[in-house]
């Protein structure tokens, strides 16, 4: 297993990637995925494989992998899963690097028994195979895509520090798709399926390896190996924060994993203590993977004493509450501090926690309030409340929030919500690296699962 | 209180509007005020009112609103918080219909004093005052707008049928803002701020009789009559749902709420408590507010049977989860509605709810599998998920789901998550009437609520 995790670099890093069952037909599995290399320009050699056609796109196009002439480091496979078996023996014969199956029916639909060839073929050559029954992968530095979606419609992110381990297609790619969106930026993406022959575990240990990687997300419906994935997340959390979304927590949900991926989902309790007992962030939802995963970026908090700046009274209030309910606090100022702010608030302002600087503030205030807050020794964290529609804020307030990350020494995450004016601001903060999120329940249970990971770092003796 | 709130009606729909505090500095209060109605083509007469000026944008400027020849329907206060008593009583001698002051100043800074003159002169004259420490109304049906955000960064809902009392100026304008992005409409925006002479409970009570208004929001942080509120709501409620937000939980959340409005939070069970007794609605934080209201302008449910249809297997795992975790129920389909989904589902697909069409699934597939669950008497409502990412969705699918209003006995909300492609599709069906989700979650309790509040009507005898 352990070489099988090392050639995955062939998958991810390929010079040459083929495609079994490279289609001429419009939408098409197999003509989405030629069309994707050669439209974002892959720099490798890309090889369409299909009996039926002498060449495609004007490329050539073969009848099997092995009548490519030279190295094949990636095969990506979207043909019927009946076929699959033979072209993996191919694939073997050919000493390939990793297979990418996309195509399904397999365990999940009761076909153990081809699941099991692709099993004995690919330990025997020790190849690495990603799926089956998945969007397989994609690596926004190579450029190797295996998702079978057109890139109109499922933006990709630009190359960045986050991997993406995910069991469901559709999960994964919607929260590439979000990425993308708001311009974070992502390492690897390994939607893995049925995780026949490598599993959840084994991409943990790939990523805890990989120097592109700093964050991981993790979502799994079923699981073979418990044990395993406990042992690897232990590992790998201890060197790379995992925010973990399970899904199938419930009967219903629980059969309905069993029919998407054919594994079982088991009991969500057990779940529920691994991912605490690994110390590992727990998501709940599509929405909360994406909001937590954004502030790991930040510097590691000192403890929970949050400071929140505000220009509109009732987000701080709403802020205070969650920061109160998700177990952080509001932190006391030192008296030098609340001299300073005093001098920030107009007239009739009150300096407390939340600073609220009411709707006249302008960004120089905003920007004076946060240097206070840096460096006041009883605040770990800042949490920064803007609501853009007020008439005095204007995009330099973009400035003075990048500017922040320059000698940042605590976490800042920022809370703006609103419209289309709104969505604009916080798309440039996003991409400029500057958590934005658009409800306080949101930023605050984020920095919560960074004070938390901050907290485990620490006991560990990591900085 | 009944009188002042019947010439509420003066206020919403007024023929003359005095601005008083009108300034010619940019982005003052006074400037963004008057430019805002005359940029939204407000058709009565709008006033502006500052001794400074002789005219101001053009119009005739008065040096108090006695000065105005003719009729004063709303007068709409921006000067310092000394000056309003005195602007008040002008008011009452011109016996205008209503008054609405956005200066803060009052309660919330510990000028009770002030706040007792307003209330002496407004009761005494019985004209109802909105205010003061707020953001005022707005009618997107007769353009009345006190919103002092420009329209650019704050854009204004269409008219529509949901109203929304807000305690928050900010809190209440970031959901304005939402429900103009998402193509929501709005009957009636009203920020009350300290509430001094008209609190939240007149507001409701001036809203339930409002011919506009199907669905109310209400954002509390604190009330001064708990009793009188208890009693508005379970007497509203029974006419008109109300989706209820209230800040000010915690110790530090109270804390801010009373620096804001000048309230005091209370304690947060005893609302909890009124919010159960009345059997109001209550969401966790604005995303949910926004989420909620969305679905109350569909068809109410007679039980909490839900059939799942999804084009990715793992975004049906997640809402399966949430539907039995939110106290709803996955649906048993009857045995011809089996038949005829397997009719639907490729060779490989499996009847099974969440019904799972597969990427490879059509606009055809989903057309059809919601006419099957239209008519099962089995399911009582319908959540649809949308990945419009793969290759087979297309524009078509907003033509079935508005399809779907045109003939609808249950519910239906629909789930799609993604970036700018996504957005485009959420944004059409929103403006359409198709509730519209970008999470499982969300949908999932957004439903719950319909179906609480649907049972409750029920026992109420209606339907």
């Amino acid at each position: 297993m352990k070489r099988m995790i090392k050639n995955l670099g062939r998958v991810f890093e390929p010079k040459s990637v083929a495609i079994v069952g490279a289609s001429a037909t419009p939408n098409k599995i197999g003509n989405v995925l030629v069309r994707n290399f050669l439209d974002t320009k892959f720099p490798g050699a890309v090889y369409p494989v299909n009996p039926k056609y002498p060449e495609l796109f004007g490329l050539k196009c073969y009848a099997k992998v092995s009548d490519i002439p030279g190295k094949v480091d990636c095969v990506i496979v979207a043909t019927p899963a009946e076929t699959v078996p033979g072209v993996m023996r191919d694939c073997a014969d050919k000493k390939v690097g990793g297979v990418v199956i996309l195509s399904g029916g397999f365990e999940e639909v009761n076909r153990n028994d081809l699941a099991q060839k692709l099993r004995e073929i690919a330990e025997a050559s020790n190849i690495p195979v990603v799926g089956p029954n998945c969007l397989g992968v994609f690596n926004p530095y190579t450029k190797v895509d295996s998702i079978f979606l057109p890139m109109y419609k499922l933006e990709r992110p630009k190359a960045g520090s986050i991997a993406f381990v995910t069991q469901s297609g559709a999960v994964g790619s919607t929260v590439v798709d979000l990425m993308a969106y708001y311009g974070v930026g992502l390492s690897k993406f390994i939607s893995y399926g049925n995780g026949t022959i490598l599993d959840e575990s084994d991409y943990l240990e790939y990523l805890m390896q990989d120097e592109k990687t700093k964050t991981i997300i993790l979502y799994l419906e079923g699981v073979k190996d418990g044990r395993k994935l406990l042992a690897a997340m232990k590992k790998v959390n201890k060197v790379k924060p995992i925010i973990a979304l399970k899904a199938g927590k419930g009967a219903g949900g629980q059969a309905a994993a069993r029919s998407h991926t054919g594994n079982i989902a088991g009991s969500y309790l057990a779940y529920n203590a691994a991912f605490k007992q690994a110390k590992v962030a727990e998501a709940d939802g599509i929405d909360e993977v994406f909001d937590f995963v954004k502030i790991f970026n930040q510097p590691k908090p000192k403890g929970n004493r949050m400071g929140v700046i505000t220009n509109g009274g009732g987000m701080g209030v709403l802020t205070a509450d969650y920061i109160e309910s998700e177990g952080l606090a509001l932190a006391q100022f030192s008296e030098e501090t609340k001299k300073e702010l005093a001098e920030i608030l107009p007239a009739y302002g009150t300096v407390a926690n939340p600073l609220d600087l009411v709707a006249d503030a302008g960004v120089e205030a905003y920007e004076k309030a946060i240097g206070v807050m840096m460096k006041d020794p009883n605040i770990d964290g800042l949490i920064v409340i803007i609501l853009t529609q007020t008439p005095p804020i204007d995009e330099r307030i973009i400035h003075v929030l990048t500017k922040v990350l320059d000698a940042q020494t605590k976490p800042i995450a920022t809370i703006s919500v609103g419209g289309t004016y709104t969505e604009v601001y916080r798309k440039i903060l996003e991409s400029k690296g500057v958590p934005s999120y658009s409800s306080p329940r949101a930023a605050v249970k984020a920095m919560e699962r960074l004070v938390v990971y901050s907290k485990y770092c620490r006991q560990l003796g990591k900085k």
